[in-house]
């Protein structure tokens, strides 16, 4: 196993699991309008998840020796999502930020899942595990956009 | 109640927590030593209270009419403790460390507690409870320094 | 107790059920639209009583002597209902879709309890509390139909 | 303590709590339209909360002297509260009726609360907590309303 | 199945379930004397077994299409039920106050079951669950009243 | 927060607390005659919450940095109970001897809330909190004293 | 081991507790006055002691190789107990009907602890086991006698 | 109701689910042969059953004004069940020998069902739900009878 | 990820699972013998994982954009099994049933890994997954046919 | 069974497990040093076990007839056990201060354990159970004392 | 108590149960044959039984001042029983291979119980309890050999 | 698949957990010194979870063809690891003595994940879960050796 291989990937992984984790928590509080209920706790559900990923992550970095950093200011320097939307937020627009933040993390990883083929087919599972829960929650999110073709 | 008063003292709480739980997981990852698994354990425990904790004064916000942030960019910008070490840590500087972090939150609500007695008996409960949580924490993990005078 | 006349009660009954379930589960993985959640919901929790029901109905049948035949072929052969649409069904017009189905096993059961009112007791009451259940089911989808007189 | 002067908070609150139990089971088992999931729900856990706050509110009332009274004569002849509409109610016009409820008994709460510092601090943290609670499920259905700014 | 019919029996059914779990919480909170204790504990019992009811007669009645009201200004108005004695009772009277309106009910019941079996036998199924269980919560009250003959 | 205030009422509570549960369990495994299960099981019921609440005390002491004290010879010495009385207890007894316990512990906490209130909010209602507690555990046994006015 | 010396203390055991079970049932069934609640729930307690004792029994004789006999006609035959009265017993006077039985077997138990220590310690230290919870439930029983010596 | 109607039916039954339910256990103590283990497990779920119906009948008896008769004398006399081997039995002969007993108390509920339906349809459920009960029970053992019929 | 390779392959694997889910209820309700017992338990446990596992692979289809099918007549249509045996089934004849079943969709799996393995990495790792849990099932099954060569 | 010789065993061994049960707490609240969490946690499980053997054993006295007495000021009279030092301990020094009071009990329940096999072999089996756990508890205290031989 | 001989008789012991724990894992995984799932299932239940024995002889070894010996190279070395057969074993022939490998430790533990009681009460009562639940393993597996004597 | 080269790789593995379960038992037995309790702790969920693993592979060798084999001679004779120390062993040593072991299972496993990789990915997925586990659990460890650079 290339240990700094493996860091490589799931170090960027790590902060986008962090940083979208507080972004469920922040939805879960201040959505709003006739879906609200649905929205507030689904969301309860995705950061749930999102949590516990973070935590296999950072302690599978460990694991292979490299420090796991997703302290608050290096989780805002290298995340790569744009400011989520601050105040409250129409129960309606939720499901399409959601979406195009889990879709971003899905396609990071195909690219991580490869690379770690070659390097460690352990971490490579791992992120392989990961991605699946990601796209279910992707796929229930879209479900709920409006205008979205049935 | 004066919704404005009642924030101006909630939303540096929010930061202050938000800011804590990540810095307890980022500890419980990269504790190391002797009493690691001691330290470990504890860590999560602690990172459970304060996240519990962050998601009462979150919605007490947007129930009093104020839009939570913990955003993670806000979060970074607002938060009034220092960098917490990166990289490996012994498990005997971890307490200390823990320890300046939970009595400045402490010191901080003794203001805060005084300033919401008079608008929001309500929310000033609230803090209260949060308070006494966060000293029997910071006991718990004073108890631990070394050199503590028995 | 009449063996023949209640397994010509019960037959066409577990027929119907295990139909339903597939199409719960059918609609379960293909609703899409505002509601999805909601309605996906609560198609599992129907589904997973049709198919408690289904095996009650089963093992009724075998009980009195006469072979439970839900096959996939026999349910596809004898089923009353016309084929559940295909592909992603809208959230609007999931309930309407649910509601007929619920109605027509209702109905069936009318008659049903009144011919095992005269050969068998306690087939009846297995009978009598399905339908209860399958009217509860119905009154909640029916409460969910867009352009429902309030 | 002042028994009479702790009663006369209590004993209406007991009143406005027990009514507010009957109109939350009112509109969860009349409630209709496409909501209707979220709302039924939502409602039931509300009447929960509100059976659990009106019991303690009766206990305090007995442990401190003065004789609980929820009879239903009593409640009927006493709460503040305007009748419910009878019938079935649209999902979209729940809301609105359960949030001027709520938001009455808090109001009535904001005096209470301040007598209540005077001459009990017991009860005065009993109806600081009930007031939390209430405030809570104002905001979840208040988030609900048609034409809510977001 | 005849929807007047078979909300002419449920409706006044409602009615008294809904008081007697009024009345039996009443007395919970304000018995006193030697078996305190126990019938504090069995009248709780008592008040969660008529409020499970209570739910479910509502719910019938909505599912078979008739609009189910049990708002408090209904139930004072049609309760066949005189008024519970207020203040504190003896806990060697409550056992008689609670069988005479127990028994009430089930005589109720012993009509509307013979006019359901003519009407619904699903509803009768139900209305006739719910009388063995009053008549059980009868006969444990009546154990206990003084003077009774073994 | 002034340290040795709070420990001024904190330690002496603590000492009350330890020997009230001391004499629950000595009535608990002495009380005798007809009423003898209904108290067997109240007595440990209040038992376990002075157990409870000591237990909280004493960390409280601990966390202010007072050093809690309940070995047996510091209880033994400090108590302001009167010995309970020794040997087989009669069922129709217990419950006066009880009651003047809670009543002391209850009236000796309204000064001490007064006094922490000026001193420490989170003491404070932690004394709050136990003082409702003893009310009502002391509600529930003076209802079983025997000639008690209903 | 010698079998049948083992097999002679056990089997007479085994006719004991379940007549007592069934005895158990039979005052749990039909007791009756002010204090039915507390001793029909009492002796349910009881009888499910005697139950789990009696398959204990059992087992131990199946496993040394003695065939267990608890036919009812066997127990009816071999029983030593008078018959336990019929119809309603009265609260007051049910504790000396069972204290009396429980004093029998632990009376018996007695010399067959004796005996067993000579040839199976095993099962010796079942009836130890048992006799221990019959004098627990004697004494639980006997603390309720009307008119005993406190 | 007619009380002594009921209870004429339903003291019989309570004598034959009592017996069986000693047989139960008798046979789940002696089995013995390659198929053990499964009946000595499906022997102990009959007996449990057979222990909650004949408690549901006993307390129905109660209910109606009858005392419950299920001491061992009364049993022993009154049970319609020919002598249970004693000592070991074959695993392949047991099924037979419960299919038996239950067969006929199957047959002897049909009559007291029809004989219920006159006289009071909430004891007449009753014996309905334990019939059925019985019925499955008697499948489930009959299917494993050697030489049975595919 | 081609989302019609993924579905290709996926699409039949569903139909498999569902017509086999049915089969084990059929297998389940109608097995008769000996080994009646441990085959009924068996079958459940085997549904049980099927309906499972068709849910997962049912909601990959829809993550990755496919209509997931298995209405009745698609899995009646589709199916690649014969007709399983109608009526009861002799407990010696359901091993081998059920074997060759498994045995079909394991051999089809090491197919759809195969091309998997190059279209979608996350899809593999399910039917890597289900594959095992189907070997597991195959195993136990296998062992269980009579003749079978230790 | 001799009445005063088993209580002459039993009331000294129930002033011990109280007194124990008092330290136990006392160090769980001021135990401190680096090993604070290990030894926090261990002390509050022997606080739990010392209750549970101090509530048998009064309940044994009471069951023989001899009336319990762990009376605060009984306790500090008759035990054994010199004062346990006040104030903060350090985590190093806990463990010995534990052998030295589990020792003592140990070494006196030896010679209880004697005296009890001649008079009432039920208590000894309760001595001989509740002193295997005491030297478990022993050893996992002495496994941390510094210094210790490996 | 004399350590060594009390060593004496539990370090042999802990060698018999580790090895019959590895032994009864080795046929639960290599059974077969139509009696498969029982023994499968029944295996798994003395394993379990078998581990948790062997932790509580080693503890009490550890806890007398004797270390406890299981290793592998250890248990290989001094175990008394033969070689367990390698490869599939057929489920008519399991019984008779683990109850002679269970007699001979019940056997052992007959002559250890003896001197135990010279040496150690506590000891010899854990040995005892054991010895118990190895017989009542014995004899369910003695009940399964074919050509069993009924 | 090709069983002979899948039996290969997985043998020697079990080989491996079940020596390594036995080891950490050892451990767990006779650690002694400050840090007793961590590792007593830590040590039982290392033997748990390597208990579940080899449970796994046993089952998957059967499952695939090739006969366990975890027999005491087996295991002694083809582990590949050195004695493990007899004796108490301190708290500071057990650490390396669990990370060499944890390390070489680990490290035999990468070859085993690339061999299996071209015969059989359902035995793979179970081997590379495995390894992440054991990796896992030696972090944990090697965190505990004193000396470690942090």
């Amino acid at each position: 196993m290339e240990r700094q291989a493996v860091g490589q990937e799931l170090a960027p992984l790590l902060i986008e699991l962090v940083d979208l984790a507080l972004t469920a928590k922040q939805a879960h509080w201040n959505v709003s309008g006739m879906w609200f209920r649905q929205l507030h706790t689904q969301l309860d559900v995705l950061a749930d998840d999102l949590r516990l990923w973070s935590d296999d992550v950072a302690e599978r970095l460990t694991t292979i020796g490299v420090a796991a950093d997703a302290r608050v200011e290096t989780v805002a320097a290298r995340t790569p999502f744009a400011s989520f939307p601050s105040g409250s937020i129409d129960s309606t627009k939720v499901a399409s930020l959601i979406v195009e933040r889990l879709e971003k993390v899905v396609e990071n990883n195909q690219t991580r899942i490869a690379k770690l083929g070659v390097v460690d087919l352990v971490t490579q599972e791992l992120v392989i595990g990961i991605t699946g829960g990601l796209q279910k929650q992707e796929w229930m999110f879209a479900a709920e956009q409006p205008g979205r073709p049935a």
